[in-house]
This record gives structure tokens, sequence and C-alpha cells, in this order.
């Protein structure tokens, strides 16, 4: 599929160049440069240049870059031209927004199950799904082939269910919890709690 | 505070480091290295030594790094060894879950006030908090001289609200809208949605 191994930190760029193109294309617009995608993203021109060349050549010269056509091979990179079924693990306050999240729609990602080992929590519904027990976990995850997963449980257990998940065959995990996770190399984690998003931006606070 | 101008992209891996030596120092280990902290994160131990040389001189040759002192450091170089004030706009679920978020003790952040516009939902609790009006945002925000804020608020919306947080003399903003935000360049966004997480790791997978 991809000719050559593309270096991690270029692959973290391109979900976010598609997420712009995505909103430019909701409002009409065929094509852009990577002078104004840099001005919407944060990121130089000439990064986007280099980063897009990766893969082929595509804007032409004085033309700039067909959106739908960027779109395209962006999701096609990054294997989200199709839908990968995901379950959310803890149904808390962020289990339970995630739940109901309209975010997904036309990113590549559905919610299949919803799990939570609160026996007061399952049965219950969150959004449009029925919680169900994690001691099932393993056993659901593996019927239906999942591989994404999105943890949204305390930090004290969030190991115990990681090594649970992997167990399961999942193969990407969002982490929600406040820590750290060992999973073995072939397990890819994603860490997206808040406070170290903010810290990333005080460094250039006064 | 910094004798020379950092990379960004190796700004954005501090706060990686310090969450994970951070987890090392509540189960009491006192020093590390490169190679543990890369086995647990994910992230060379060679790139590890380069971006922390970026510093000064930690760790010594055979003994590793202290991780009290590497800490104290990056929470000194990331600004977080004081308590940022942070307001959260839009207390839909998410709001919510962020407002009842307990991962932000240590980590430099403290929730101030959180606002909505729904009627229906002002002067309501969440968590610890009232739900303050949105249009009283910009005044109760100068007021305290806030500078951090999480927006939680529609895509469709996000741009109107991040113009007041702006206009509020908001410096950082935490985006979970599924959008991309056009502010100044003095102003920082770090944007959290999920989606754009997963496809990161989508890539990978088979």
């Amino acid at each position: 599929m991809n000719s050559h191994k593309i270096p991690d930190i270029i692959i973290g760029r391109l979900p976010i160049y598609l997420r712009a193109l995505q909103r430019l294309a909701e409002k009409g617009i065929l094509t852009t440069s990577s002078q104004e995608l840099g001005e919407i993203i944060g990121i130089s021109a000439a990064q986007i240049r280099k980063d897009i060349s990766q893969f082929g050549e595509f804007g032409k010269q004085g033309t700039g870059y067909s959106i739908p056509f960027l779109i395209e091979r962006l999701r096609d990179i990054l294997k989200v031209n199709r839908v990968w079924e995901v379950v959310i693990v803890g149904m808390g306050d962020m289990g339970h927004a995630l739940a109901r999240y309209n975010g997904f729609t036309n990113r590549g990602f559905h919610i299949n199950m919803v799990f939570d080992n609160d026996p007061g929590k399952v049965g219950q519904k969150a959004g449009d799904y029925e919680i169900l027990d994690t001691a099932t976990l393993v056993e659901k995850i593996k019927q239906n082939k999942i591989k994404v997963a999105m943890l949204t449980v305390p930090a004290a257990t969030a190991q115990e269910v990681a090594d649970q998940l992997v167990k399961a065959g999942i193969r990407a995990i969002l982490n929600y919890a406040p820590t750290s996770l060992n999973v073995p190399s072939n397990v890819h984690v994603q860490y997206i709690d808040p406070a170290t998003h903010l810290q990333r931006m005080t460094y250039y606070l006064d």
C-alpha cells in the first residue's frame, strides 16, 4: 500500500491536514494551497508541501491542491476510507460523552459497544448503547473482531483493562486515563489527557 | 528562562516525559534511564536523551536521571510549577466530564469557572461549579485575568466562542470541537478531538 516507511511524526500531522481539508470541503471549497492550509492549521507551508509530497505528486504549480482528491488520498493512507468499529471501556462522564459524541461521522469510526464493570451501570443506556459488563469484554471483542478501543476508566485500573483489551485482540487504544500504558509493540496507544495537551501550551505563555 | 528557542516538536514531547516521570515518582521510584523511559513512552532512548539535553546536563553516565530533579526541571520549563486558572466553555457531556475530571491535580491547572449559553443550564451545577452565562464570559475572564480555556461547544459555534475568548485575553485554547480555529498568532490552540487521535493509529493497522 505504502511504498516506503513514512516517519511517525508525519503520520501524526496527516489527520490534522485531513480535518482541515474536510472542513474546507464542507464549505464547498474545491481547491486550496499549502499557504492557506498552513494558516488554518498553524504549520508552515513548506512543511505541509514536504509532508504531502511523501505520498506522490499532488498540487500543480499555480493551481494548488484539489481538496476532494487530497481528502481521498489521505483517507486511503490513514485507512479511514473504511469504518473501524470501536469499543468504549468505562462509562463515567467521559465515556458517556464519547458514546454521544457526533464527531466520528465521516471520520472512519463507529462506536460498536460500550462497557463498564459497575453492576449499577450494566444494562443501563449510554446514548444509543446498552452498557455491557466488562467481564464479557474479551469474548465480545474477539467475536466481533474489533481492533480499536477508547479507554475511559480511572488511572488506577487502566493498565489492567488495557491488558484485557490486548488479550482480546485490540491493536489501537485511545487512552483518556491520566497514566501511561505498557502494551506490546504491535499495539498502538494515543494519550488524550487534557493536562498533557494544556502543558504543551503553557510553555509559550508569560 | 530558556536560553534558546526550543523546537515546538520537542516541547510537545516534554509533557509526555513529565507524565511518565510523575507516574514513576508515585510508585516511589527515584531514578530512571532514557531506556526505561523510552520503553514506557514508546520513544527511542536516543531521542529522549537528545530532547532532555536541550535543557542542560541531567543524567550522569551510569547513574541515570534523578526523577525528582527532572520533574522539577520539566515543570519549570513548561511553566506548570504554578497553577493556571482555566475556564470551560460548553457544558454538554464533555464539559461536565472535564468539570469533574480529577487528572488536573499536581499537573498545573485548576478549573476556575464554567460557562454555557443555554438558559436551562445557567445557574445549574456541574461538579463543584455553578454554570455561568456565556454572555458574561469576556467580562469575567478579563476580571480574573484567566489565560487558559477548554472549548467544548459544538463545531458550528466554536469559532464564534473562540473569538470571544481571544477578546477576553485567553492565550491558550484546548479545543474539543471537531473543527479548526482561526486565532491570532499569539494565541495557542491544541486540538483534542478523538477522531484525529484515532486516525493517527489506523495507519498502522491491517
